[in-house]
């Protein structure tokens, strides 16, 4: 593990998750993992660049930090890389006009975008929106197209609210690429032009060292190669780990887990 | 093509898929294609045995063959191999208690299976009953398994009614696929069992030589290979296709597809 120790040594910036690592969610509402409100404050206190990379598809860019400021998170809106602005951005580079397969709560980022005749689709975790009839008119859209493009919001497979286990959107795209016989494009994480984005606005290149932390695991990003995520230590996949808010997870790895040194590293750092 | 002529010779049944090649159907309804159900008449006075093999998930076996007599088929239950009576003796034989996923059109096929404290998931094409509370239920119920088991009635990928194109169970099969991490077991086609079950029904063992005719193409069913049906001649996989009646699929290829030796020869058999 030491060797661990000394690449961090090098590390210029921290990307934070939201979902799942500072809050657990529930529709409209939240509540802060314990711990998670002093973690950010005394990251945004360090020598660390801090950013905030969130696949939130549900929620408005201004909708999300509301919340989180709410919850007594420090956070603006311009500390966060969401990908609904990104994906206004391609759709209006490429002329696309999509039919929207997303959430009421995130409508409103794409008020300034054409959807009369669409020419594309795109697809958000819409939660109780991915009914069968908006389903197969995504479908439907996708197979009358010559070309078909399918731009996806992230591609996770579920996250967790309060509630429970939720199916994310990842598992709906996979519907529609069988259905299609096509491949999406995805925007937001694991995207490397997602990471390298939010990169480059927390001010850092792709050749200067950053951590990740995201959900169940922590993600180094090597210099150069912003997307290809190594991880390391323990990988806390257990569905528990979830629920460790972030100070835990640094200090205390779940049970069952071995300390982890570069946990314990980072934070020394912090 | 000549030598496909000379296989036929020894073709000793045809197995016939139901919807899209019989008759288009719509929710509780359907409009024979034109001519087949004479076609279906003469190949019964030929010399060839004659099954009807189908995925058909949203009716019961007692409704769907109702709605063909209705139509004007010669049909009887017995006749028909269908896969929601294959699941339940699945079921019982391995005593699985199934979340199920299905249309309520089915549900009377699964009146003798017991559903209490779920241990597996069973699911066919559910049309509206997609919902995302539905799918997520599933989802649950199969992350909560230490070895989640989840059965699928088919894996087509869409099917088209009187409406358009619609979204088959097969695209929501692979959502479940990836949101979970497990591979669902199929029971239809093109699964090598349930072909093979079709052929005992009509008499036949596996190493006799059929003919399948199914949506948009013809099947050649090797001896002793009945899953891996070879395509023969013109693969007529342009959605017309589906719409060409079963005379017209023997003699005359769709628009833009030469004339197919085998499906003359076929006819000029029947």
């Amino acid at each position: 593990m030491a060797a661990w120790g000394q690449r961090l040594a090098g590390v210029r910036g921290v990307l934070l998750d939201v979902s799942g690592v500072l809050f657990d969610g529930a529709e409209g509402s939240g509540v802060p993992i314990a711990g998670s409100v002093e973690a950010v404050a005394r990251l945004k206190r360090s020598r660390l660049k801090v950013r905030f990379c969130t696949n939130e598809s549900q929620k408005s860019l201004g909708d999300l930090v509301r919340l989180l400021q709410q919850l007594g998170f420090d956070i603006s809106e311009g500390e966060v890389t969401a990908p609904a602005p990104a994906t206004c951005l391609i759709l209006k580079e490429r002329g696309l006009r999509p039919y929207l397969l997303i959430h009421d709560g995130i409508r409103s980022e794409f008020d300034q975008i054409d959807t009369s005749n669409p020419n594309c689709v795109v697809i958000a975790d819409a939660g109780e929106s991915f009914s069968y009839q908006n389903m197969n008119k995504a479908f439907q859209v996708l197979m009358e197209l010559e070309n078909p493009v399918l731009i996806s919001l992230g591609k996770g497979r579920y996250y967790k609210e309060t509630s429970g286990l939720m199916l994310d959107v990842g598992a709906y795209v996979k519907a529609l690429e069988y259905a299609c016989g096509i491949e999406a494009e995805v925007v937001g994480k694991p995207s490397p032009e997602y990471f390298k984005s939010a990169l480059q606005e927390m001010g850092l290149e792709a050749h200067q060292e950053t951590v990740a932390l995201s959900r169940g695991r922590l993600l180094f990003l090597p210099a150069g190669q912003p997307s290809r995520g190594l991880h390391v230590g323990a990988r806390w996949s257990s569905d528990s780990a979830v629920h460790q808010n972030l100070l835990g997870r640094l200090d205390h790895p779940p049970p069952g887990h071995t300390s982890d040194q570069l946990s314990e590293n980072l934070w020394e750092e912090v």
